[in-house]
């Protein structure tokens, strides 16, 4: 079976950098770059497309509101069509260096606040589906196992791939236990292989309540701006190829 | 004959506008649209594309160096390859605007010291056309004739359209005489009638000298931010309609 | 009497200009001058404050929300010691400016969405108050009477100044007629003087809905941004000196 | 005798940080505070100016110029006016963040390309100087001994503190090695220490070349972006107390 492992990257700002994406970039099978709204810049943007080319990671969008400052993690008050607008320009900037590049994007998935802000207001998630099916019918859109943006992305047949969150705690419906909770956040190389292998081989997340949730995921998500993330990426994937099964973007887990 | 009005649009920002953008694009036939560096934003470019498709106009990127505050006048030190960047994030980003609104991208006009860079760097213009290319041969660009950006976008096989100014005064070698020189700058409106009768029936322009200058090019180029830009373009229209020639976007004049 | 006529100011950025500053100053006694957040930047400050040394105007610090490309008119999730870090350094940066000028800041009114946040939470405004006297204990506080400001700023000894909008219809409770309803923004040159005459020698507005509704204040506020403004503050000056009046910044008369 | 040990700090912005900004704190005596333009915002400023209060350190202004992305080191096309104008703005929003924090700025380190174009331009400095002197005749600037910088704050009657940089090898003429020579960067533990020893006994430096240099210098700069930056601290503070001086903020140094 193939399986993504994926990973938000480029998320800093001229001198500034939250994470080794160089490093990160040789372990994930898929990239969500930055777009320079909330992070990232055209330097940033081309680096990372060029570090995901010569790696064979997949390319993906990763829009976020225009807030440096607060790094798109607000909830801001724009319209609906504002938003839809700023994914679009973002996705827009991106494709185009990776066509620049010789490359191309293959897949959307939103940052923080304008993912929450999309994944709770039905009209706002059809429209930016709508309006990146004209873009590109084949992007794949990142999201959570039964969420709104799930639904929304099918609704106008862009293809999608669902998460893992294989250091966050769930709850009994599928919910994840907020981090301010003492063990929400697994950290542990054996608790993190234990899971990754449940994963694959029950297709089921021991819930925070001790029962076996069966979780509907095709790619395992690695925070990138969390200390030891390329370790913690390294051992998901050495888990995956110990267990037989194979790294690959999210084009190539759907296309299986 | 079909020629082209081209004007620079949507350089504003937030609350913010230079000129009147809606009653221009009911009058020429080419925008220059801002793409959200030196000015205009996500917004701002979704309305300027939707005016555009409403009334027929030609929709062209209009990149520049990013710096708001000097509205993208300013010689900055960038690297050839961040100028590029810059180019192709802009560029893409009105590409996927487009796409949103079911229309598309058909120029390109480089803006202010972005423009000089380009025109002054024989390997950056050769760079930045290579990237345009990459992104959809079909872009057109616009340019001074004779201009190194004129030769770097031909070497690659992009088509070009080249500009006539006709507020401005041309020097015997067809440059521009500066602005603050005494009748560098054209605005009577018989003046300017005068001048467009000339360019559509001989060719030419009269110099600041008094010679016959031939001029080539096959779009006339409005200065959207001058007061009186709105009544100007309508003065340079009326006068090629009455001349019996027609007013069209870029890509039709150079399928005639 | 004295009485002040007050304006925001200074609220373009790099080419941008929402309003005749220069002729502006000419007429009115107070400056309200964007500091850089929300509009304004170190030149125009630099600029505004050389106006108003020159025609003798009272000059004020206008500070808002971090967010040119909203004009600071959205309410934004910052936490109240944001807000007061954001009061504090824009109320420097013009103190400085006025310093290196070798003049002073004389008052303080809040722009837009920022003022609305400071009038609606007491802890805040508290606060704010607490830090403007620390930096100067006789900087003048706009306010609309009976506002939390205005008792938030008594409440620390910060002198106030109330402020009487001239050209919006009050109702009962001397609130504002929101701008949506027929009749809530006063245009006309007669009634424009007529409720500036009801105000200097009754000390009243006739509200909405027709009753004469007493107005304390001692300072008329001129919206710079509406068309007509610098003829509007000029009826407005010169209805105050045929009554026999005087136009004085704020520190005038606070001091009669 | 006392000296002073700097640092450049709150060099980060939003999520972004450059160096352990509080461990730093505990260890210098004089700390130059980024004021929003290169680097920095309100939020940052104000807790460095809490942590510089609760450790009795020295607080400085570090404006640079207006480019986060290049963090403030390109030389930019600004006219002396304009840059006046920013030195002005930052410095005033840093002394208003002090005065509500009930304390004050008691110095001024330029930042790496704005500092390069005031030592530059002699006019420019005598400008900034007088607007700095303006502000506050106490204010001490930090400088290269022998700099254009030094004599124009001298020239206004400003007090002035010299750098000695004690991770950098000096050349015969007591410039900078460049940072690509080989040896152009004293790492080493043992060297630091001894080259402080040098300093503090001899008031000397040996070159590049090998001969012994005469150093007027009151403060050590120590650059915080440098991997080990604290720890580099640490080593200069104890060799310094190791040899019975004493370390203090620049404006104790002067009164000695």
């Amino acid at each position: 079976m193939k399986i993504d492992i994926n990973s938000d990257m480029g998320e800093g700002f001229g001198v500034y950098q939250l994470c080794d994406d160089a490093a990160l970039m040789g372990v994930v099978s898929s990239a969500n770059i930055a777009c320079g709204f909330h992070a990232g810049d055209p330097a940033i943007m081309t680096r990372m497309v060029r570090l995901a080319k010569a790696h064979g990671v997949g390319i993906g969008a990763h829009p976020g509101l225009p807030d440096r400052q607060g790094f798109g993690r607000k909830a801001l008050p724009f319209s609906a069509d504002e938003i839809c607008q700023q994914v679009v320009y973002q996705l827009g900037a991106l494709r185009a260096i990776a066509q620049a590049e010789e490359t191309r994007v293959a897949h959307v998935s939103f940052h923080a606040a304008m993912g929450n802000m999309i994944n709770q207001d039905e009209a706002l998630a059809a429209r930016v589906m709508q309006a990146i099916a004209r873009i590109d019918p084949a992007l794949i859109i990142f999201s959570q196992p039964g969420s709104l943006i799930e639904r929304a992305a099918a609704a106008v047949g862009l293809p999608g791939l669902t998460l893992f969150l294989v250091d966050r705690a769930y709850d009994a419906n599928g919910g994840l236990v907020p981090r301010g909770v003492a063990g929400s956040v697994i950290k542990e190389e054996q608790a993190v292989r234990a899971r990754v292998r449940q994963f694959l081989q029950q297709g089921t997340v021991t819930t925070f309540e001790g029962e076996a949730l069966p979780v509907r995921a095709r790619s395992i998500l690695i925070h990138s701006d969390t200390p030891g993330s390329v370790e913690l990426a390294r051992t998901v994937r050495s888990e995956i190829e110990a267990n037989g099964d194979c790294v690959a973007p999210a084009a190539e887990v759907l296309a299986q």
